[in-house]
């Protein structure tokens, strides 16, 4: 057993061993610009290449339709902003839901700054967005739709190709193109992230959730779609992205991609069996336990619930203690006092809100780590609940 | 003798030693997200607070006035927009020059979309750029002035200090706030980069072109100075610039600085002693050289000379085949048919542009490198001369 648990994977991850080894060389001695002409830059090139050649694979893309970021922050701005821009004339309406990630969320406040008008579309109380609610929130305007593909907090699962689906009869009726992008920075190595099979063309990816680096990600865009680069300067990526590009950490993003896909099936059943007996041992063990989010549509390593009465900032300073990490949701809001946006617009009280706590697992969490996580999670929620 | 010659350190440099062997921990075992509030979390982010304090030690700033970005283009984007957004009711006047970056250039371009006016201040024969034709180009309604330290294709060294004191006074006069950007992404190594002593409220560096890693950069933000974040989300870097810091990345940035700025002024001596080698050995040996550039006021480590009747492409691909790396110019701009704007801007004919020549040198380049170098040079344009 490792000398302590790990059940934050949400929030970030370890490097795999494998894109260590493949970032290693581009650090070292495959240090040449990209954009270089001579041989050392080439055989940088031919790195970044591959690179991008891997992630297609894995989203069934073109290569070229790969735009490589320093992260999901940055990819979900660029979406957002990219169509925006580019798309003024048409129309300055956007779709997107109250449950997006900050990243998403504050890229549209800046929207509307610049006179922009947003939408935000309410889940229902499980956590899911209908399609329907999708098509209402469309108008003669609306220029792009955004909905991510699985929730950071919660781990709920959107039907992304439905929503499409209405999406796209609604742009026929309205004969203008309305773009989807999906926010999908926690679907690797859980969920399929075909670019087809969602119906998107736009999705966002970060290298630090998968057993990738951090200061990386990547913007799929589909060929064909207006794009305003946020990032002026050299004529990097295509135009879309400027700046010398980060050679070692997108060659170990990609690595770490492809190594997630590869595994994917297998990890999500090892996780789902993990994390429905963390939920079933908890709520057996623990009185008062809410689980939030539907069980249904879930991330296989997600696990999101309240106890009863208990907040939970002292019983995450308990875990510490005994060498288990979690959260109470989003690290991008960790510390914060405000009860996590994403559960009040499922409408669940501000107390349970302040009660909830994730435990995000990986493929390498163990069975053992489980029940030790259920026997503390146990006795410390016994404990403070006498202390009340 | 390595088994090639890297004459190419202005586009991007190898790691140091010392630089990847701090990165390493961050990658595997240190891989926890600084804003998690656990222990993993935390040390994460005592990595970066260490790695702020050690970049501020050398900017001669305070820790908070540091933002770390993604590179010198996320940098200059940030700064130029950042500033603007932020002062759009004091004025929509930008002045900058016809010879920065188009990191700088093409952010400045956008900015026009979007309804501001720049003033492109031209340079004197020699590259240099004239405090009073910053004076003159300044209005009423100036909030930004953007000149770039050093430059990356003819190293030519402003004087920013002195342009910085007719900014301040020219803002006295006019009662408001004009705030001082500079792109100092060549310098680190070769010039003092203390903000005060520059006189600066912005600057923009980047990691890889001081043997740290690519992907990485810091924007140094004066405290007090307006500024708009243009990378929306959590509430990283004070909620200056959102998103998972690139941990590892930014420690072994901090440490590449900081061993950048040790070895400054014993690195700067070694290379100005090769590189006036270098200009003296060609002149000597090659017939029809044309240096491009001042030599009073220029980097240590740059040599851009155009040889007469010889285009760089032909001359660069012979070069390679001899295993010496070098450019025409910025990287970022390598393979362009456009001649460099910054000759142009300084007046220099396309013909003698297009055989511009930019050799750029590193403490590790060695005196019987350039021997090799200027031997092969005096060859090939021999050779290419005999051809035409």
């Amino acid at each position: 057993m490792s000398e302590f648990i790990y059940l934050d994977n949400a929030a970030t991850t370890p490097m795999s061993a494998l894109a260590v080894a493949a970032m290693n060389p581009y650090l070292y001695e495959e240090y040449g610009n990209p954009s270089s002409l001579y041989s050392l830059g080439q055989s940088a090139r031919r790195g970044l290449d591959q690179a991008r050649n891997r992630c297609a694979r894995v989203l069934g893309s073109r290569p070229s339709e790969i735009v490589f970021t320093s992260g999901g922050t940055e990819s979900d701005n660029a979406a957002t902003m990219g169509v925006a821009f580019a798309q003024k004339k048409i129309g300055m309406h956007i779709v997107t839901t109250a449950i997006e990630h900050h990243a998403l969320l504050h890229a549209t406040k800046l929207l509307e700054l610049l006179g922009y008008e947003v939408t935000y579309i309410k889940p229902e109380a499980n956590g899911l967005i209908s399609p329907d609610s999708v098509l209402s929130a469309i108008r003669e305007d609306t220029v792009l739709v955004s909905v991510m593909l699985a929730n950071n907090e919660i781990g709920t699962i959107q039907p992304i190709k439905k929503i499409s689906d209405v999406i796209r009869q609604k742009a026929d009726e309205l004969q203008h193109s309305i773009y989807f992008h999906t926010d999908a920075v926690q679907a690797p190595g859980a969920l399929s992230i075909n670019v087809d099979d969602l119906g998107v063309d736009l999705m966002s990816l970060s290298a630090h959730k998968f057993h990738g680096p951090k200061g990386v990600g990547l913007l799929y865009i589909r060929q064909g779609t207006p794009f305003v680069p946020t990032q002026a300067g050299g004529a990097q990526e295509r135009e879309r992205r400027a700046g010398t590009e980060n050679v070692a950490g997108i060659v170990a993003m990609s690595v770490a991609l492809e190594e997630a896909e590869y595994r994917r099936v297998e990890n999500s059943k090892k996780c789902v069996a993990l994390r429905d007996k963390l939920f079933a041992s908890l709520c057996e063990r623990i009185e008062g336990v809410h689980i939030n989010g539907t069980l249904e549509h879930r991330l296989p390593n997600n696990v999101n619930i309240s106890f009863e009465g208990i907040e939970s900032e002292p019983l995450l300073m308990a875990l510490d203690l005994e060498g288990i990490y979690a959260s109470s949701g989003s690290a991008c809001s960790a510390g914060s006092l405000e009860p996590s946006h994403v559960l009040r617009a499922m409408k669940i009280t501000d107390e349970r809100s302040r009660a909830s706590l994730r435990l995000s697992l990986s493929p390498n969490t163990t069975e053992e780590e489980i029940d030790k996580v259920v026997g503390v999670l146990s006795d410390q929620v016994k404990r403070i609940r006498k202390l009340m």
